[in-house]
């Protein structure tokens, strides 16, 4: 297909479109498709009619429907859901590892000191005396990657989902609208939300108190569905005993944030599915996506701009 | 049979022999086996005539064959090799992510300000662009386990070890003779070395030179393995991109150290085969001794006092 890609290029993901055929042209109105990696709505043309459908970069779709860029009955975009699934489901074992043995309270401590109250305090991940309970909301493709992750360490995992359909490696699948009780049976929990109507502020004060004192909360789906200062108060009374933290609300996290000072709470500045990374995973995505155009299939990572993602 | 333990009481390794049917005595002279969880030999009785063996609740023995109180002649020791395999490969697989993916310099500049800048530096586990080669120096227990913790990342591993022989889910195996080019190839090293005459200070400027500007190197194994200057200037100058550290030389670290300022190293205090973690392990450890002691066979962790573990 001929393809149009703005407003920046990212050349690897170039590398693979072109080995897989497509050919891409300068000029908008000499495409079929648009490739968009501007990560907000701002930056997006009016789409001529030559257009057939958008390749979004990203997997955040919540600001292109509220801007009315993404409509039901408009062009149809993709997104890159299911891009990211290895390096978001590596950051976030890294941030539940880096939580647990206390990473970042031995940095701020900056002392040997403080070693035997580490050591009494950390958390494993294997089996030490029982499986540890891992639970997964949001349990897409990042959340199988993390599974696979999280196999060697003799686990016992929770998927949380909106069906309640199987998920490959989880020991059980509960339905989203039933998983109240999965909050406070787990030792580790993995929040991989999307941000929906449905999700904004899920997670609060009474959340976090229906969580064992030693649980270590971990997310890298969107800010948005933690209340930020209910999640500060948690980490200060010892509702919970830490967290982990690749999105946050809001985002940039200003300087001065008390989630900076806290040590029981690690953070990475929301980079495991940035530019940098998904210009090596995109690639793929549109590939897949405009073969199905081409044999008149459902595209695979199509907008559901209904549901939100 | 009947053990003594001491100094300290560790009640769930009681609870582990104690399942097995041997028998606590509190007189070591009415004991056949002496259980040692001091930490170093200062506290170590002379071993009357009716102690045949000591279970010693640590790996390493050095400082005990050091002291005269292990020698090639005298009562046998057992160690506790392979007791720490899981917690000291989670500990190992932590480091590495967390220095990989920048928690402690985000938590040290405490401002989204740097976010662009660890984005492009971080480095990935996961194979984004060919497979990551990762370089295990001193493959026994600890580094078959955490052979199992990289592989669902898609790794490439080479196991490095005295003899060269076979190590299950390694790409290939280097005998230690002959590992000079492995240094220079490895993306991510972990050494998981123990403390002898061959191995201390073997990792020193020369190494570190020799490895990738952008190699992670993490050590489980012991701090004396490594010339501690010479990692601070190679983390300094860029001869490498960061390190992680479970032991250093010396320990406990003094405060103050250039190591705890440096936010390319990630570090915790030497408690991942704690005295904490290591009553959840050691009954299993002794109990396989106990078994082997009275068939008369070879006991698994017996220490050669001669090649010093």
């Amino acid at each position: 297909m001929k393809y149009f890609m703005g407003p920046e290029t990212w050349q690897p993901m170039v590398e693979d479109i072109e080995a897989a055929g497509h050919q891409r042209v300068s000029n908008i109105e000499d495409a079929e498709v648009y490739i968009n990696n501007a990560p907000n709505p701002r930056r997006i043309p009016e789409m001529p009619a030559n257009i057939g459908w958008v390749q979004h970069c990203y997997t955040g779709v919540n600001q292109f429907i509220d801007a009315g860029v993404i409509t039901p009955d408009g062009v149809p975009w993709c997104n890159s859901a299911g891009a990211f699934a290895q390096p978001v489901a590596e950051s976030a074992l890294g941030l539940a590892l880096s939580q647990a043995h206390h990473h970042k309270a031995f940095a701020q401590a900056a002392s040997w000191s403080v070693a035997k109250e580490l050591d009494e305090s950390q958390a494993w991940l294997y089996n030490q005396q029982g499986p540890k309970r891992v639970a997964i909301f949001g349990a897409g493709g990042i959340g199988k990657q993390l599974i696979k992750l999280l196999q060697p360490f003799g686990v016992h995992i929770t998927a949380v989902n909106r069906s309640g359909r199987a998920v490959e490696g989880a020991d059980e699948v509960v339905p989203m609208d039933q998983a109240e009780s999965v909050w406070g049976e787990a030792d580790f929990i993995f929040c991989i939300l999307p941000a929906t109507k449905d999700t904004e502020g899920l997670i609060d004060a009474a959340t976090f108190r229906a969580m064992k004192p030693s649980a270590i909360f971990v997310n890298v789906g969107r800010g948005s569905t933690v209340v930020t200062e209910d999640l500060v108060a948690a980490l200060r009374d010892g509702d919970i005993a830490g967290a982990g933290l690749e999105v946050m609300d809001p985002e940039p996290l200003p300087d001065g944030h008390p989630l900076h000072d806290l040590p029981n709470c690690t953070m990475t500045p929301h980079m495991a599915a940035s530019a940098h990374v998904a210009q090596y995973h995109l690639g793929a995505i549109f590939n897949a996506n405009a073969a199905a155009w081409e044999r008149g299939e459902a595209m695979p990572t199509r907008v559901d701009a209904e549901a939100g993602y």
